[in-house]
């Protein structure tokens, strides 16, 4: 029987700013990667948020980005490895102990934004994340994009690597996400991505923008839940791996 | 024989600005209250502070502060209570990740400034930050000024509150703080100081201002390591105190 | 023939995070009380939104605030006078680069949330908020509560003081808002909140809470934007007010 | 008769934490770059800096920079073209309104640490700050690097560019600065330095380290004021430029 997990952003919310429907989204994912205070999430959020996981038995993720709150993280920052590094174990900290007030503990981290797609391949950052995690201990996970450089570094720092797939993108060949700026790189209706999401749960495939069928080995699945359609979106993915027999549940 | 905890406030430097001799400092105290990034002190010092403390045995406390950067915490904040309590759990948090990656933890917290000084009367404050202190576990200890309604709160609430007396402050009668306004306020005799702090460790008597003898209960002391004069008249109290055959040593 | 100004608070978002119908609310009202980046308001959002207000002649008025983007400007900051003086004098003149970048000029200050509440009695910050509207010169004029303290000081100190009256708001009979945490306190009727701003336009009078007719003596009506309930209300003032012959301008 | 500009950063300063003897090189430059909040500088250091630069009749320039206090401004942050205009016209405004209250203005730009050397070549944000220094208006000038982007960019857009020239620093027979992290690549003796400065203000001329002479067209030297030493060496090329007879002049 197929095992996957299905994680989505959320808690960025900050202050008096509202953004997401987190109680939405949380009913439907089984990992919540919850933002940290450096581009979204003040503490309340952060707590409120992670007793809302804590309730439904999500597990707990340090959504950890570059100190931007007024760029929401979506900015690279040049930061030196060290304050790369302490800023990640920061913002780890601070989240595990909202985890802890909610009875519950942060079991992985996942990058936001442009650090995320930074550490693909900026070996610097890469190994500022890897050592910040390794630092935090308590054998936290990295959910990453697959092939991302600190996936690789992940592993030979002995912290497991999970990698994901994005329900709402299109692929290339190659295995990249197809750039936003092309046509058809999101995808809209919730019967083809739920489809697209069940092959991969079950056969392990993803069909690419020209039919080549890609294998992303990827353990998790992201959802949004910023808008209406996004959280209806990730609904139907979730109906349609249950109504296949996938087992939902989180990798850690 | 007697024992006393000797507390300094540290690691309050942030990014290119540096602020106190802290090396020095912590060749003296038994416990450093660590700023948690609200009203000084960013990650990378932090966990720089952490270390410093984790290699000479000292305590590592949170010194949480009002969300005020600008302010260093100095300014009263009207923060809600809950907005209190989160932004004081997530400063221990974060610096907890500090401690445990200098193979330390974080024992006791030290609320910083403008905070301290409200929740000697503060009620809603004062329950905000015994609440996070709750909701962290782990058993960390309060350290207050004596008679400081957060620390009759703290008992009832099952945590261990400490009372601090400060080296280099007169005292009124009633056991309050001659305000600084005042002439007289602030001691900078470093033979003058170590012989009250012997007094005050050895027979837990103060000599206030009119020569009444109070005693504040103080099981530490509050040293400073922000001018080169502090940190002489620190030295001396310590020296005093080894000469007086006092034990000092950690409250936690 | 009665001439009355309509203001409201905009410009509110902050990086990501979108706050209010600013596109909406800008084509009913004669002055925008555009957020300085203390509070609300980022550089991108504060410069659009001048030139919104610019493009339909709009005047802008410089909405300051404590320096408070996690409290949303809610919160009391106990702020040296020196300190907050600079702050607003700092917030005005980065509005006034907008305004000028736009064609236009900040030509009033209106303080913000905590800030606005606080110089009601406050002289410390009244007097404080006075100076730096003094400061900046070019004969700002400072938009406030009738009765504020600051508006007595700003007319000592040569700066013009325009008072305003809230469109959804009840009112005590001494002429002081109905507080929020009673019931009855906001008002939701579009007719009869249109009728009570003709009735004050044309005749100078607003009915309390018992009936009793009070004269705020307000040049200006505060309307909201940030729901779409709230912006149809502020059209029905409008609509109402030209319905009744009242000319709607700004007052500066 | 030579006639030449020094300038230097000052005002850097933030909240509790001073930096740099702003009193003492104010003494000797004709040019201030006064930090403007974003790397460094609240609004209380920026208006007392704005005084005390308007007293000895030296001209106030906005040090602008990337929006980054944690990392003094030191790092890149990829900003769109938008971001980075607006944060820069904030800047200047914020500034401006200090300069007015001190009874003097802006009159030019000069981005800080990052921003600086960034625009040497990346085109997006060359552009961004040239931009941002057109809508504020008033003819301000840009100070800058000889042969950066930036400065072209000026020149086309009408506005006006001035290069400048380091004291203590060495350059490569390009006219390129020889790297901090080379040996010698910052020349410490206030003789060798003031002979340089004074050959650069009456011959044009400066010799590279392998004895080439470059002409670098600078109209301002560059000094310190971070630290004694800094102070001794700018005091020493302000004598030698004094004693060669060359004027010593603001560029505006």
């Amino acid at each position: 029987m197929s095992t996957i997990d299905l994680n989505s952003d959320i808690g960025e919310s900050f202050g008096a700013w509202s953004m997401g429907d987190d109680e939405a989204i949380l009913d439907v994912v089984t990992s919540a990667n919850i933002a940290c205070g450096f581009h979204a999430g003040d503490p309340s959020h952060m707590r409120a948020t992670a007793e809302g996981a804590a309730r439904r038995g999500v597990s707990v993720g340090a959504h950890v980005a570059y100190r931007d709150l007024a760029g929401f993280g979506r900015r690279f920052v040049d930061a030196t490895a060290t304050e790369l590094a302490d800023d990640v174990l920061y913002q780890i900290g601070a989240l595990e102990a909202m985890a802890r007030a909610a009875g519950t503990r942060v079991t992985y981290v996942k990058p936001h934004g442009a650090l995320y797609n930074t550490i693909v391949d900026h070996e610097v950052h890469a190994r500022a994340v890897v050592d910040a995690v390794g630092a935090f201990g308590g054998g936290l996970s990295l959910l990453l994009l697959p092939g991302s450089l600190a996936l690789r570094l992940a592993e030979q720092a002995g912290t497991e690597g999970v990698a994901e797939a994005f329900a709402d993108r299109a692929y290339n060949p190659d295995g990249t996400l197809v750039s936003r700026r092309e046509p058809g790189a999101v995808l809209h209706d919730p019967q083809i991505v739920a489809a697209r999401m069940v092959r991969l749960a079950t056969e392990g495939v993803l069909e690419a923008v020209d039919g080549t069928l890609i294998r992303p080995d990827a353990r998790s699945i992201c959802l949004h839940g910023d808008t209406a359609g996004a959280v209806a979106l990730s609904r139907a993915v979730r109906s349609g791996l249950e109504a296949a027999g996938v087992q939902i549940a989180s990798f850690t």
